[in-house]
C-alpha cells in the first residue's frame, strides 16, 4: 500500500513521436510497480496512461472539468476536481515525482509549482530548460532517474 | 476501465459501532468491483477503507491537507488536494453516489454539495435528514440502493 | 484596514420577497462599514450586492466560473476562483460571519463549511434550521447580531 | 464598478531595491484608478500594497493560508482560500494583467498559469525570460503597458 505515484504532464495535443515517448515512460513507470498520475485528458496524458495500461499498471487522471466523461479511456481512476488549470497544484502535490514531457505554459505551471513544493522534476523533450530541472534524454532514463531520486530521498541531481 | 466510484463520508472520530457499518459498507463497495473514494484520513474512512482493503478492493483518499503521510494505511492512491474542507466538493465530483455514515457539518457540507451536484445521496445512522437523501437502515441496504440506482440512472428514491 | 467582512449567501434566483430581505440586509452590513462578500452572481447575491452599493459600501463577489463577465453589476472586487461549489469554502473561510438567506442545496453546504470552521452562522427565511445556526427575524436583527457575536468574539446564541 | 484589477506577483522575501519597485508599481496601480491584487503576504505583496495604499487604492490579498491574520497590514480585502499554492490560480484568473516582480518558482508558475489563461503578464526584473511576457524596464513602463494593453485589449506585445 501506499505505493509510490509518479505525475507526468504534458499537452492535451502532441505529436505522434511525443505520444511515443509518453506512452513509453506510462509503460515504465507502471511496470516498476508504481500508479501513474496524469491529467486524465488526450495527448501526453492519453498516450502516458496507455502505456501504463500495457503494463498492467494504475491509472488516475486528475480532470479539470467537472465530469467523468472528460477522462480518456485508459483511466482507472477519475478525480474529477472541477478546478481547471489549478488542478495542476493538485498533480504536484499528489505524486512523489514528475516527469514533463515536451508541454507548453500549462506544463511549465506545473513544472514550477512541483519544484515550489520540493518535488524532483525531470524533463523529457521539453522547451523549458528550468533551473532545477533534470533533463533525462530517453523513457528509460526518465524513470530510472525518477525511482532512483525517490529511493535515495534526494530531490536534484547527483 | 471507468469502473463505478462510491464515495463514503464520514468523520475522522467516530465510535466503535459506526466504524462497524463503515467497514461493512466498504467491503460491499469492494465486493460489487467498485472504487471506494473518501477523505483518506481516520475514523470512519479508516474503517470504511480497511473494508474495502478486505474485499481486495481499490480505496482512494482524497486528502485535505499538504502530506500523503496523512493518509490512513488502507489507502492505495493518495490524492494530496492541499485545499482543506473544499476537497469536500472533489470527494463529491468524483463519486457516482455518496454514502454519508453518521458525520457532523463536515459531512453535512458534503451530502449538501452531492445534492447540488445532483448526485444520488444514501445516509447511514446520520443525524441529518436532509429532502433528497435516502435514508438506508444498514449496509447490505445502503450499497444495493447505490448500485441500483446507477444502474438505472435515476438519482432519486422511488 | 482589516474591516469585518460578512459574507452573505443565497440562491441565484429568488422571489422579490425575499429579494427585499436581501437587499436590506446587504444595506446594513453596508451601513455598519463591513464589507459584503458574496457569490457575486444574480438572485440573493445581486439584491444584497445593490443594497450595500446603496449604502456606499464595497462588495466582493467570489464567483464559480472562469470569468469576470459572471460578476452581477454591483460588484466591486471581483475573485474569479473557476472552481464551481468548492468557491463556497472560500466565501465560508473569508467571512468572518455567514448569514444565509433562504437558499438550496448550495446554501446548506455553505451553512455547513462555515460552521466546521466555527464561523458564526445566521439564517433570515431559511428552510434549514441545522443546530448550531442562530435564526433571525429580520434583516436589522441578522446585521445587529452578527456584528455583536463579532464584537465580543463569540461565534454562538446568548 | 468593475475596475481594472492588476495582479502583482513575487515573493513573500525580497531586498529593499525589490521591495521599492513594487512599492512603486503598487503605486502606480492605484494611482491609475485600478485595483490591485496580490497573494496578501509579505515580501513584495506587502510593499506593492503598502504603495498602492499611499495612492488611496484598494488592495485585494488572496491568501494561501486559512487565517486572515495572514494578511499585511496594507489589504483592504482578505480572501482567504486555504488552497496553498494553488491560490495562484486564482490571482491569475481574477486579474486583467500580471506584472511579475522578481520572484522565484511560486511566481514562475503563476507566470505560466496567465500565460495559459491568455492573460498578458508584464515582467520587472526577472530571472525568468519566459516566450510571450513583456518585459518592463520599470515601474513606471509597466503600469503604462499593462494599462494599454488593456484598453486595446491587445495581450502581446507590439
Amino acid at each position: 500500500m501506499n505505493k509510490i505515484q509518479i505525475g507526468i504532464i504534458g499537452s492535451t495535443a502532441c505529436s505522434s513521436q511525443i505520444a511515443e515517448i509518453a506512452e513509453r515512460t506510462g509503460f515504465l513507470i507502471a511496470r516498476s510497480g508504481s500508479i501513474l498520475i496524469c491529467g486524465g485528458r488526450t495527448g501526453v496524458m492519453e498516450a502516458a496512461s496507455r502505456g501504463a495500461k500495457a503494463a498492467g499498471g494504475t491509472t488516475v487522471g486528475v480532470l479539470p472539468g467537472s465530469s467523468k466523461e472528460e477522462a480518456n479511456s485508459y483511466t482507472d481512476i477519475t478525480i474529477v476536481t472541477e478546478m481547471g488549470h489549478a488542478r495542476n497544484a493538485i498533480i504536484a502535490r499528489s505524486s512523489d515525482c514528475i516527469i514533463g514531457i515536451a508541454g507548453g505554459y500549462g506544463t511549465l505551471s506545473e513544472i514550477a509549482l512541483a519544484l515550489k513544493m520540493g518535488k524532483p522534476v525531470i524533463t523529457l523533450a521539453s522547451q523549458w530548460a528550468i533551473e532545477g530541472t533534470i533533463k533525462a534524454t530517453a523513457p528509460e532514463d526518465a524513470v530510472e532517474c525518477a525511482l532512483r531520486l525517490l529511493a535515495t530521498g534526494k530531490k536534484n541531481n547527483i
